[in-house]
C-alpha cells in the first residue's frame, strides 16, 4: 500500500530512553524519570470533581466547536487575573490541547509550501507538524546571547510567512520580557509574517518572575496554550488559542471539521481547574525546590553550562565539554546511574548531540536522589 | 493578519437550523431535534464508573502514542466479537475520536494534490479535512441503483490516489455488502489507490443484517471507527484505526507529533463501554423502533423517497416532488412545525438542495410527536 512523503515523520529519541528504562525496570532496575516533560500528579482535584458531578448530570454530548460558552468566559477571565488583560471570550478557542492548537493555527494561516520561522533548540512537533502540513520549518539557531530565543535580526532578509515562539520554552525554560516580544511583534508585522506565541508554560515561572502574553504587546498574533502543564492535566488533552478577531470564523469552521470539539469531559474538568489556585501553586512550589535543588547540584557534579531556567520545568545542559554524542551519553546515564534525560538531537537536530535535557516535574525526592546518583556517576566518569 | 488559502472551509448549513432551533427556543417553542447525529445518551454507566475508579488511581497523564495496550487489545477482542476476525492488536491504534482518525490516514498516504474519492452523498467534513491537507475530493455522485454507494465503475479511468466509503452510511444509512466491498477492495488494489473504509456506524443496523468490515475482504486497507455512536460517546472524541502493519510505525509518528495521545480518560472510559453490551444493545432498539415508526409515518406524511435505511439512524430523503430549496424547506419547517433537519447541502453540494436528512438518534417519544407533527404540516401545505 502506498506511504506519503509527508508523513515520513522522524521518530522521538527520547522514545529510546524511555523504552530502555521501561526494559531496565522491568529487571528490576530503579530509574529516576527527569526524560519526560509531564507533572506526576493528576488533574487537580476540583477538576476530576466537576467531572465526577457533570457525568452525574449530562450526558457530554458534543460541544460546540469553539467550546462551552462558559470555559471560555472563564479563560477569559484567566487573562485578566493573570496579565490584567482584557480579551473577551468570543476570541478564545477550547482546543484538544496545544496540539490541536498547532494544527488549527497553521491551516488557518498558511499555505504548502509556505515558511515558518522556528528556534532551535524548540519543542520537536513544531518542525514535524510543519512538515505534515506542507509547510516548511526554517530553524533559527538560537544562542546564549538571546537567551536561546528569536530576535528580530533572525527575521532580516528572511523569506517568511510566519514566526512561532515559545516562552518560557522548552527545553531551555529561558523567557521573553515584554520589549522582546514586542520587538518581535512590530518585525513581524513589518515584515508581513504571522506571529504565533506557544505559552503553554505560563504559570510556572520562578524567582518572582512574570511571565508575559505576546497578547500583552498586540492582538495581531495566535496565541496557544494549554491545561496540561500549569494545570496539571498533560492526558486530558484539553488547551485553548487566543486569535484576532479576523480569524475566530475560519478557526471555528476548521475546528468543526477536523475536531467537532475538544473532549466535552476535558472541558469540564479544565473550568475545575482554572478554580485549583492552591493545588496548582502547591506543583509550582515544588518545581521551584526541585530547580533549586538542582541549579546547585547539577553544576557540582559536572554539569556546569546551564540555559537560564527563567520557567518551564526544563534545564537544558550543554554537554560540549563532556562528549560528542548525547545520545550515547545519555544511554550510559541511564544504565550506570539510572537517571533518564532527554537527549538534545529531539530539540535541535543540528547541535543537540552535544546537549540533554533534564525534566525537574517529578517530585522533590527524586530529584535529591537524581543529584547524588549524578555525582557519583560523574566523579567515577 | 494573513489568511491562508486552504483554511477556507464551507460552513455546515445544519448551523443555521441549529442557531434557528436555540433562538425558537429561548423564545418559548419546542423543537424536535432531528438535526444531530448524536445519541442523547450518555456513555454507558460502564464507561463512566471505569473511569471515577480510575481517577481515584491514577494520574491519567499522557499514554503512549497508539493508545492504552489494554484498550489495543480489548478492540482486538471486539472484532473477533463481532466479525469473527482475527485483528492483531499492533495494528489497532486508539485516536481521538473519527476525526483523528481521518487526519491520520490523509498524511500517512497522500502527498498534496493526491486525488481522494468519496460518494455524494457523505459526511462534510470528509471533503473539507480533504482539502485543508491540499488534497483534491473527487466526487462520485451516486445513485440508488447502487444504494448510494461508489462501485467499481466509478473508478474506471478516474485518476485516483485513494477511495473513502462508509457503510453504513451518513447521510444515507445504506451499507456495503461482502460482495460490494471485496470488488471495490480489488479494483483498488489493481488500480494502485489507498482504500478507506469507515465503519463509524457498525453496530447499528436493522433488521437482522450484520455489519461487514473492510478487514473481512482485505488486510491493505485504513478502516476507521469510534466510540462515538454504538458506544453513545461522542464528546468523549475517542475512536480507534486499524491499519496495515506496513504503516504502523508511520502512523505513530504522526500521532506522536499532531497528537501525542488519545485522552486519557476517555480511553479509559472506552474499555469500559466495550462491556456495557446490555446498555448498547438497549439504544440500537430504541433506534429500531424508532426507524420503523418513521418508515410507516414518514411516507403518510408525504416523504415518499426515503434512501433504503440498512444501518446507522439517519433517514434520507428526496424532496424532488416538494421543493427545489431544501434550505428554505428545513428552515419552514422547524419555523411551522418544530422539527429540526438537515439540509442534503451539507451531504452533496450538487444535489442536496433537493435533499434532507432526518436523525433517529433521540428517543421514540420525540419520534412519534415529529411524524404527528409533520403529517399536520405537510397535510397543511
Amino acid at each position: 500500500m502506498r506511504f506519503s512523503t509527508r508523513g515520513a515523520v522522524d521518530p522521538f529519541i527520547v522514545m529510546d530512553v524511555m523504552e530502555a528504562a521501561r526494559l531496565k525496570e522491568l529487571a528490576g532496575g530503579d530509574v529516576i524519570h527527569m526524560e519526560v516533560g509531564q507533572p506526576a500528579t493528576p488533574a487537580p482535584r476540583l477538576a476530576r470533581e466537576a467531572l465526577v458531578a457533570a457525568m452525574e448530570r449530562e450526558a457530554l454530548g458534543y460541544t460546540v466547536a469553539l467550546g462551552l460558552p462558559e470555559l471560555r468566559a472563564r479563560i477569559s477571565r484567566l487573562y485578566r487575573e493573570w496579565y490584567g488583560l482584557s480579551v473577551p471570550a468570543e476570541r478564545i478557542v477550547v482546543t484538544a490541547g496545544s496540539s490541536a492548537g498547532f494544527l488549527l493555527t497553521f491551516l488557518a494561516l498558511f499555505d504548502a509550501g509556505d515558511r515558518v520561522a522556528i528556534g532551535d533548540p524548540g519543542y520537536p512537533s513544531y518542525r514535524n507538524i510543519l512538515r505534515g502540513l506542507d509547510l516548511e520549518p526554517v530553524s533559527i539557531a538560537t544562542e546564549a546571547s538571546t537567551r536561546f530565543q528569536p530576535a528580530p535580526v533572525h527575521l532580516e532578509n528572511a523569506d517568511l510567512q510566519g514566526l512561532l515562539v515559545a516562552s518560557p520554552a522548552n527545553p531551555t525554560g529561558t523567557m521573553l520580557g515584554k520589549g522582546a516580544l514586542q520587538a518581535l511583534a512590530d518585525a513581524c508585522r513589518r515584515a508581513g509574517i504571522a506571529f504565533i506565541s506557544d505559552e503553554i508554560y505560563h504559570g510556572i515561572q520562578f524567582d518572582g518572575r512574570r511571565p508575559v502574553s505576546a497578547l500583552e504587546v498586540t492582538d495581531e498574533v495566535f496565541v496557544i496554550n494549554s491545561f496540561s502543564k500549569y494545570f496539571s492535566m498533560t492526558g486530558w488533552r484539553i488547551g485553548w488559542m487566543v486569535v484576532p478577531e479576523s480569524h475566530v470564523r475560519m478557526v471555528e469552521r476548521l475546528a468543526q471539521n477536523f475536531f467537532i470539539c475538544a473532549p466535552h469531559a476535558s472541558q469540564v474538568a479544565a473550568l475545575g481547574a482554572l478554580d485549583a489556585v492552591e493545588e496548582c501553586e502547591g506543583h509550582l512550589a515544588v518545581y521551584a525546590r526541585n530547580r533549586e535543588i538542582l541549579l546547585n547540584e547539577l553544576p557540582a557534579a559536572g554539569f556546569s553550562r546551564l540555559a537560564p531556567c527563567d520557567g518551564a520545568f526544563y534545564l537544558y545542559a550543554d554537554l560540549s565539554d563532556l562528549t560528542d554524542d548525547s545520545h550515547a551519553f545519555t544511554a550510559a546515564m541511564l544504565a550506570e546511574a539510572g537517571v533518564a534525560a532527554t537527549p538534545g538531537l529531539d530539540f535541535d537536530p543540528v547541535r543537540g548531540h552535544r546537549t540533554m535535557r533534564f525534566s525537574f516535574a517529578r517530585s522533590t525526592d527524586d530529584m535529591v536522589e537524581a543529584a547524588r546518583r549524578l555525582k557519583t556517576w560523574m566523579a567515577r566518569r
